[in-house]
């Protein structure tokens, strides 16, 4: 960039349009903070990827100013891609206790804890980056530790909320700090950067409060084995299921290797209170008469792999759920997993228990930690910003976040809604967009990060929908004559006993083609191309599929 | 079977513990007839499968006893199945008169229609199939010309509901026949097959004339043009539109083949009231002013390729979608079909467009045309069956029906929670399960039916996660030597230029592995399994991969 070094540039490289992967930049001249560094996991279409992070090129080109990584909490969309961010760049991560836990875990497996800086903040700390000076505020979420960030920069201040809702009730003290918010709008706030997730939702987000009553109601009204299902990081809702355990005298298990390793660490750093002895082995479970024991389990995706899809097939080791047992699911799935999830309970129901699913107010068990639309608006009117960039939600979340915005008195026009990648620069105390940096898609797919990309990806579809073929044909090389063959072998196209006379009359085809080729020194690659355009089109004609052809073609 | 013949066997062949494909069963001796022919839409796992059907197979081996086809209404879960119930097995179909002509509509694509025996029926229609006489009344739905049936059996009176709400200010009179409903009560009825899709949902289905004042409010406030995509059977909401257009002085045009054909269907059968000259051809949509013309599109489901879908992304031919139009999505997503949908909806969003979506009460565009629990328990009620069978829903939705059922005085015991081809015998008034005949899923893929099974699913799934290694050499067939090759082609699993060293690696692999075998005449199963392995290991260490391995093996 051969910018003024008086521009103060905003962007992101993840989380924009998009739900996950959040990453948002901060550059005031040759200093450039990165806000979070997440991963986004991939839908059906992205097939065999497990993981998606954000495009880092213009991180690593500008490797020399990129001051630190702020982390505002631990969720994966906001730290999954850590580690990979850390193999390219070794940068200082700034995040608060339990949020470095979790980071650490990852940091763990992928070796990489020791050459990493990890340095512990909190709501108090005030750090500066050369010129860009970062204090913070404690927000509300569904994780504990969770931080928005003020960045004071010589153009003025720019406020990340991070994940937030407005909970006057929340479990654990972890209020919205409303009166340092308030400082700091009052103070002026030259750029809002607020998340959006549930701009399209009417009303206030509902308090952690209810859950903890209906948790307590379930508890005693439940008779045989209570399991909970939750996502491991929510470790308020780890709490309330301690709670009503304690109140009804039950023993508690752990199932699912992240529920163990969250649960250990926010034990550990002193952000879950369970009495002494109340955790159980989950192989002691059938030791202790089913009313008197809880088991706080993984899986409320419905991930099949999981420990609650595990348990709702019959394929936990040691563990059972019998009739007249008790399932709780204290989670909503996430857009995308709710055939998952619904096929677990329909199992569940199969097996005879008892299944509390769903956030009705009067049964539900699980709220959202993202602030609905009054939340979100009463931010915008505690910080009062000159301009406004939502963030952290899909198209549709953002414009919705601009009409709120512009509701409450955003000056239309000043609201930018950027894809990632995008530039808001701001100079002189004016912002525009006209420029954008390098942004995408990442991949990772087992150990491989970003090898896999639109071809192979092409030909996964490809072979998902419709399978190969391949046909394997020997040829002597001066007379273009069949030596053997042509053999054919499928996959995934027809069940091969029953398509017996099909693959014959490709081996026809494929014989005809060669003859009907003019004579003479062909190229391999036109012969091939002549037998995958006359099987393709027999293959077509039959069955209304079209398998990829692959001839190959042995020379003599 | 050989059960006695004073037997009344009641069964699903499908739609019980799923939505979709839709075939129960009454069979009482000899007689047997068959309500809805259904099909049902694959998930992402069911790759390359077009669509579901039940198995029919124990309707084919009693063909001698099927009398009748009775097809509540016109809904593809409970058509869909038709053209192929019909290949195997030529029934008279009895349905009314707009249900039977969307049935023409697939007859005729399937080169059905002259060999079939269509029967029109209307709520006052009484046929006798033997020893079972059919009766019918009217209830309310989502598509015209829906009912519910009477079955009077020399066990008992049987009552199946259809697909139905409540709605007591419906579009078109189309009134749940409460009066009929109440006297088939009185006279008793011994079993009842209601549908479950909404027992999970509290309170009343909301009416159709909510959506009417919302889209009239819409076509009031719109500016540029309004596109408005919903199921083109939903015939109610095609008449919404063509009301608010009127109101408004638009023009109205039809996009996509099924909205074109099933609006033919509903006009030429005169349950859609349009005045002449208001549909015009969407070619010449830019010949009016942009606020003088209305859409009506395929697509609600997400469909990237329907209408809708292609308007969303530029590649509408004639038609597109500007900055300042406004686009009503009038249908919900079908669960499994909301990503699909939100990516429309931010496409739309990027495209300027100002998109109204969702089933808020304020300006919810949309209302289910199926029951909630306050309707179910309102023709429980109304039926007061001495048995009760919850059908057309997925596990969790029949338990909660049941659960509905006993409120209102259903005796526990008597609710039957059967699985499709699990059967309910009634001898003597008395009612068991103890019984299965076959059922099962039926894949249509392309044109074939039922040829794509297990194997081939289970490959087309390791295909589309990692691809496939095919690997080519060539032996001496005595020598069991390597005269050339190895030669690998990979489809799906690494981007080859990116890999070649991987890949040259392999090639070693092959030959140390031919190496290492035994001298002597080796089966080629032998060393292809050993290649697979060695080959499988390797790749998975480096890549955490598992690729289809494919060793194709030329002896000389």
């Amino acid at each position: 960039m051969s910018e003024s070094t008086s521009l103060l540039s905003i962007f992101a490289l993840g989380g924009c349009n998009e739900i996950g992967k959040n990453m948002y930049v901060l550059q005031y001249g040759d200093d450039l903070v990165i806000i979070d560094s997440g991963g986004k996991f991939p839908d059906e279409s992205l097939m065999g990827i497990d993981l998606i992070i954000p495009d880092i090129g213009y991180l690593e080109e500008n490797a020399a100013k990129v001051k630190a990584l702020l982390v505002t909490h631990g969720h994966e969309d906001h730290i999954g891609g850590v580690p990979y961010l850390l193999k390219k760049l070794n940068v200082p991560v700034y995040a608060t206790n339990f949020t470095l836990g979790l980071i650490e875990l990852k940091l763990e497996e992928h070796k990489l804890r020791r050459e990493t800086t990890l340095i512990p903040i909190d709501s108090n700390s005030v750090i500066e980056f050369g010129s860009i000076k970062a204090s913070f505020f404690n927000v509300s979420h569904s994780i504990p530790d969770c931080l928005g960030i003020v960045f004071d920069t010589p153009q003025g201040t720019v406020v990340h909320t991070g994940d937030f809702k407005f909970d006057w009730t929340p479990l654990n003290n972890q209020k919205s700090d409303i009166h340092k918010m308030a400082e700091i709008g009052k103070r002026g706030v030259l750029a809002l950067l607020s998340e959006s997730t549930n701009a399209e939702r009417g009303g206030f987000s509902p308090s952690e409060s209810i859950v903890s009553s209906h948790m307590d109601e379930a508890f005693i009204k439940a008779e045989g084995k209570i399991f909970v299902s939750t996502f491991a990081s929510n470790v308020n809702r780890v709490q309330q299921v301690v709670h009503a355990a304690m109140k009804t005298n039950r023993k508690l298990a752990l199932l699912g290797r992240s529920m163990v390793n969250v649960v250990s660490v926010a034990l550990e750093r002193g952000y879950l209170n369970v009495p002494e002895g109340m955790i159980i082995d989950h192989r002691d479970i059938d030791s202790y008469h089913s009313d008197k024991v809880a088991i706080l389990c993984t899986g409320s995706q419905g991930e099949q792999m999981a420990a609650l899809g595990r348990l709702s097939s019959g394929q936990f080791r040691d563990v059972t759920i019998d009739p007249g047992d008790t399932v709780i699911l204290a989670a909503s799935p996430i857009p995308g997993n709710e055939k998952g999830v619904s096929k677990i309970i329909d199992n569940l129901y199969n097996l005879g228990a008892h299944v509390i699913y769903g956030t009705g107010s009067t049964t539900g068990m699980h709220v959202s930690g993202h602030g609905y639309q009054e939340d979100l608006k009463l931010m915008l009117t505690l910080m009062n910003p000159k301009y406004f960039i939502p963030i952290h939600g899909e198209t549709r979340m953002l414009h919705h976040h601009r009409l709120l915005a512009e509701s409450v008195g955003v000056e239309t026009g000043h609201t930018f809604i950027i894809k990632n990648g995008e530039v808001v620069d701001i100079e002189d105390g004016e912002a525009r967009q006209t420029r954008s940096v390098a942004a995408g898609d990442t991949y990772v797919d087992g150990v491989s990060v970003g090898d896999v990309g639109n071809i192979v990806l092409r030909d996964r579809r490809q072979l998902s929908e419709d399978g190969i073929l391949v046909i394997v044909l020997t040829l002597s090389k001066a007379e273009q004559r069949l030596l053997s063959g042509p053999d054919t072998i499928s996959r995934g196209f027809v069940y091969v006993k029953d398509s017996e006379a099909l693959l014959r009359k490709v081996n026809n085809i494929v014989r005809d083609t060669l003859d009907d080729l003019p004579q003479g020194n062909l190229q391999w690659k036109v012969i091939k191309q002549s037998i995958m355009k006359s099987v393709g089109q027999y293959l077509f004609k039959q069955t209304k599929r079209k398998p990829m052809i692959i001839p190959i073609i042995i020379e003599i």
